[in-house]
């Protein structure tokens, strides 16, 4: 379907090229096009023809204006147009454990807070409310593609749709009783009908998502597998997070967490691990051999004192490395652009020089690259004719961004979440200046702060 | 004066308390009061009564409507009300450099495009122009104070007035010709002539700034600090920022920076150290028994890859540490929500341990703390009665914000300057509702994007 869609669309291009203008239904124009093709191709300024989903010309406002009209056409002047960000590790409904509490160490964190938070308060009800409050803030900053992992996930897969977001969203599997499974037998099931129930979406991607080698065994792990295998879905996973993780890997198995799953021909292609703290180079060239993409998330990892992960190695690898925010419980927002200038800061860190992970390369981690570690590099990820239209619109006047010498580093090194416009997926408009469309942001916010007190309940003591 | 100044609010508080209410400038009421006094008293929701330049009282809103009335009020409902932030280290005039040019090496950075900008741009009209933009973004991002180190600084002080914002200014002293000093003398004349004319100052603390032990000799460092001590002023330098400097103190001096400052008498009261990144055990107990404070600067120090600063044994050992952006060329933004978040972040990871530096140090740092390094702890950094009325209203109805278990966390791991509403300085509303009233906004962006052009110019090969 995809190849004919194409040929289609240069056939269309072809004669738009030769007669009278052809009716798209959105153009953006005279902004800053930022394609984050693989040229790194900037149009200043340039236009965007959409028509449906798909972009379908990306050229001069001139060579736009000739060749394409249409009755709804948005003046990008003073902005950047860039691919929508692509959010590679989340669990959306987490926003509603935001700031619940912080600087603590990871297991009183988790065990007197994360934990009986979720046993207490985890239905399908809370699961919606808190993606309609996630959704918001990512329509707001200018996420357009999300990779969940939660439970209910068919509820954040509903939620999700109805607010135009896109989804890579894997159900959670995981040993220990859960408030949706009481066994990961219940889990695997409940993956594969989610699964199937949204095979074929426009907007989300169902996958499986076995928590991870710590709180799993190898026979579930396989199953997940062989599950994902079946069912033709990606699986997510954590992996090597934190030194306890690779602690119980050496204990129990000998061999490192990679190590350990590649034992278990867990491995296989549209695999994402989140996290990647702790990898040897063996686990490196593991991951690169199994085509096993990582998703980076600088600041959970900060705040966690989870540690630093080899990026620039990965990267040099061949590794696909895309960018996360993590659960807002960890973070403690969604703001790809605070993901991508961590990154950009804490790997220049690291390395001791400041020409590591410039601003570009985050760039291309927050899109073009998060595209490639979910193997999605055909529809998103870029400006380009042919692929979906997740579009952002960002603006550049704030006196934060005064003068401007280079969209690129003002996009990394001075841009926040909120300077985001107007934000499109699949061709529609989801917030246009600063309005978000799809969602009623009053009855969203009066729902999460009702959830709170749920929340400050289940944890008082 | 500030005794009879006090003893006259004591008394007219006791009065107030007994009769008709006084009549106050400025009632600030129903917001969530984060006084960030030694106490880390909060009173949610609380008010504050402010007559002229000071905070009078603060109190639940009930107590301060019984005992003050006044024709301005301030309703702060839904949003923090605190102590406005202290940028312990800038160059605002850079702000016109920021982005110009990222991702180098530092020496490439500096001779290819900094200093070439500064030697043909630099005029008292850019300083203006630079001053003026920097200061709409510390208005428009919280902060009241700023501590600044650049060329005609005069005229920094002019424009900050203007703006109104509060500021430690150095007039920097350097060996080699700069833009206002062909020489190290003109500089130190320069420097007398600046602190002489805003000596006694409402607003203006006027200080000596030689610029780092590696830029002076030794006879132009001690000439600095007798100049500071027979002026009463201030000094502010530049320390172990990079292990460039730790090598050339032990190659030319076999001592470590501070060590060599010590050397020559150079350290005392009121002396502000910028970065210290690289200092040892024995720096720091130096540090601490001369009375230095550290201006710690984590997101210069990360993009610019000069290392992370010890800053927890810094604060241990009981030396005032607070914090910085840098100048925005090297950061590339003034806003001191970020260098919260990043000196949280940075320090939990550096120790592999999430509780430190939880978010009530980091704002202390940005206020409190900032205070004690400037010897300005008894006017400013806190909302206290007597006080100066620095105080900022933070907005905390953002989706991003939202549930607030914890207005401390949030404040740090989820709020950006721009949800700042409200900014007064010295008991002077700066911005009202995100509305900047003693800048014209619009002028001072055309403005500095019109000195960019000169910028542009000046690196162009």
């Amino acid at each position: 379907m995809r190849v004919s869609c194409c040929l289609w669309i240069a056939a269309a291009v072809v004669l738009a090229g030769q007669g009278t203008p052809r009716e798209v239904s959105l153009i953006i124009t005279n902004g800053t096009l930022v394609t984050m093709d693989a040229t790194g191709r900037i149009l200043a300024p340039g236009a965007l023809a959409v028509d449906g989903r798909d972009i379908v010309a990306v050229d001069t406002p001139q060579a736009i204006a000739a060749r394409y009209r249409s009755t709804d056409t948005i003046d990008a002047s003073g902005s950047v147009v860039m691919p929508g960000l692509i959010n590679t590790h989340t669990h959306a409904p987490m926003v509603l454990y935001r700031g619940l509490a912080d600087d603590l160490a990871l297991m009183d964190w988790l065990q007197q807070y994360i934990f009986p938070a979720e046993a207490k308060t985890v239905t399908p009800a809370f699961v919606r409310a808190g993606t309609r409050l996630a959704a918001l803030e990512m329509i707001r900053s200018g996420t357009t593609t999300f990779v969940d992992m939660y439970y209910f996930e068919e509820e954040i897969a509903r939620t999700a749709k109805e607010a135009g977001l896109r989804g890579v969203l894997g159900q959670t599997i995981i040993q220990f009783p859960v408030p949706d499974a009481k066994t990961p037998a219940e889990g695997l099931a409940r993956a594969e009908r989610f699964v199937r129930a949204f095979a074929h979406d426009d907007l989300i991607v169902p996958a499986i998502a076995p928590h991870a080698m710590y709180t799993l065994d190898g026979d579930t792990l396989r199953a997940a597998r062989s599950l994902a295998d079946r069912l033709g879905a990606p699986v997510l996973i954590h992996l090597a997070e934190t030194r306890d993780e690779v602690m119980v890997a050496s204990e129990k198995h000998r061999a490192t967490p990679a190590e350990y799953l590649e034992s278990l021909g867990f491995f296989g292609p549209r695999t994402l691990a989140a996290h990647g703290v702790h990898l040897s180079d063996t686990d490196i060239a593991l991951l690169q051999r199994r085509g096993v993409g990582v998703s980076h998330n600088p600041e959970s990892n900060m705040k966690l004192a989870s540690g630093t992960a080899p990026v620039p190695a990965l990267r040099a690898a061949g590794v696909p490395v895309g960018l996360g925010t993590d659960g807002a419980a960890s973070n403690n927002d969604l703001d790809m652009f605070e993901a991508m200038r961590q990154g950009a800061l804490l790997h220049k860190l690291q390395a001791g020089d400041p020409r590591v992970l410039p601003a570009s390369d985050v760039l291309a981690m927050g899109t073009r690259e998060g595209a490639r570690t979910l193997g999605l590099q055909d529809a998103i990820g870029s400006l380009e004719a042919g692929k979906r239209a997740d579009v952002i619109i960002v603006s550049m006047d704030h006196p934060r961004q005064t003068p401007m010498y280079d969209p690129l580093s003002h996009l990394v090194y001075a841009t926040r979440g909120d300077d985001v416009r107007t934000t499109i997926v699949n061709g529609r408009v989801l917030m246009r200046d600063r309005q978000v469309l799809t969602l009623d942001e009053r009855a969203v916010l009066t729902e999460a702060r009702s959830r709170a007190k749920d929340v400050r309940a289940a944890v008082a003591r």
